[in-house]
């Protein structure tokens, strides 16, 4: 079978589980089936199948079948972070794509969200407030935070792109020095509230600085 | 073997292929060296390259060997552009993200670009216009000018993330348009002139005019 067959039974695949409605971990219909509802042989079922496990959409588990993945399309360290040789110019270099791409997310939010968003976005931030006054390590939520406001955006590209670089500061941030809590408490708060009162440019504003605080925290060390 | 020690031994594979100087698409010692030069066992090493293999910075070819891929660490579409089910609104998020993101590359290759990128960014400029007298599809110089700007930057994640984004566009906008030649060519070397002054202002300023006309083109279809 040439790579364009393949190409277009996955295609074909794609927009089947797209239809269907299957939801992150859910299993497909066996091989015999999706040839019936595709159409097509079982050969062909089989190749695109495994296209689109090389795309991290679909996870064949041997014997008990094949299933969407958790996070479909998404792959671990997907713009190769792990391979880049200089390690501190990349956290640099993921912070001055977060101070140009964040403000930009904290405008759109403040434009765009919704209630319920409001609504995660302030649990999300008195979480970390909690866990602070708690002496625990906060980043993941601090992660989520910033994640959330991507999603407040409605910008479906955002919502993907901010979870990996956020992410890559942490992974490859060497010396995380000691955590600045009430910067966090304090700046974070300034983004909840100007998003919650639809003020963009205000939410563009206290997110430069949350970022830049931590970028001349990050350049001491 | 759990999923720590795997993990591990792949971290110190990949420290090995850095030091070691390894280009893409290069051959990598077998088993057995890997075993003596990072003094681990050889199901160690298997599960190593096995991790590696899985973020695609490594290509196991049966009966041939271990190789580092063409591009390390990068997969197709790592941004899951193909599962997203409203395309037309995904190619209008993407005109988003590059607006936000675009003119400050322009203005960091103004501000950082070498002689040797100017060079090669007006080769490809030229190309570009040289593609459009002879009436040929231009589209894969354009996406390459675009991209040679994010390399001008020095910064590490624009330069993987650019190329992602513009793909993608193209990938996903089902009408594309009669390609728009006298803008094209206008705005590609005003974009150029600027970067080659190193007027950073000036190459924002360019390339927001660039991707907004472009964005009100694809908006009327």
């Amino acid at each position: 079978m040439n790579k364009t067959l393949a190409e277009r039974a996955a295609q074909e695949l794609l927009i089947y589980i797209r239809e269907e409605g299957l939801v992150e971990g859910e299993k497909l219909p066996n091989e015999y089936e999706l040839s019936e509802k595709l159409g097509v042989g079982r050969n062909t079922v089989r190749e695109a199948v495994r296209v689109l496990a090389s795309r991290n959409i679909l996870r064949i588990k041997q014997g008990a079948g094949t299933f969407l993945t958790d996070k479909p399309g998404m792959v671990e360290d997907p713009l190769g972070f792990s391979f880049m040789e200089d390690q501190r110019k990349l956290v640099t270099d993921l912070m001055q794509v977060r101070l140009i791409v964040e403000p930009a997310i904290a405008a759109l939010a403040a434009q765009n969200a919704t209630e319920k968003d409001i609504q995660q976005l302030t649990l999300l931030c008195e979480e970390v407030e909690r866990m602070i006054e708690e002496g625990k390590d906060f980043s993941e939520k601090d992660r989520a935070f910033h994640a959330k406001l991507a999603d407040c955006t409605k910008n479906l590209v955002m919502k993907n792109l901010i979870p990996v670089i956020c992410q890559g500061v942490e992974a490859f941030s060497s010396n995380v020095s000691e955590q600045e809590y009430r910067q966090t408490v304090e700046t974070h708060r300034n983004i909840l509230m100007a998003v919650k009162n639809g003020k963009a440019v205000d939410a563009e504003q206290a997110m430069s600085y949350h970022l830049l605080y931590n970028i001349q925290r990050y350049k001491k060390e």
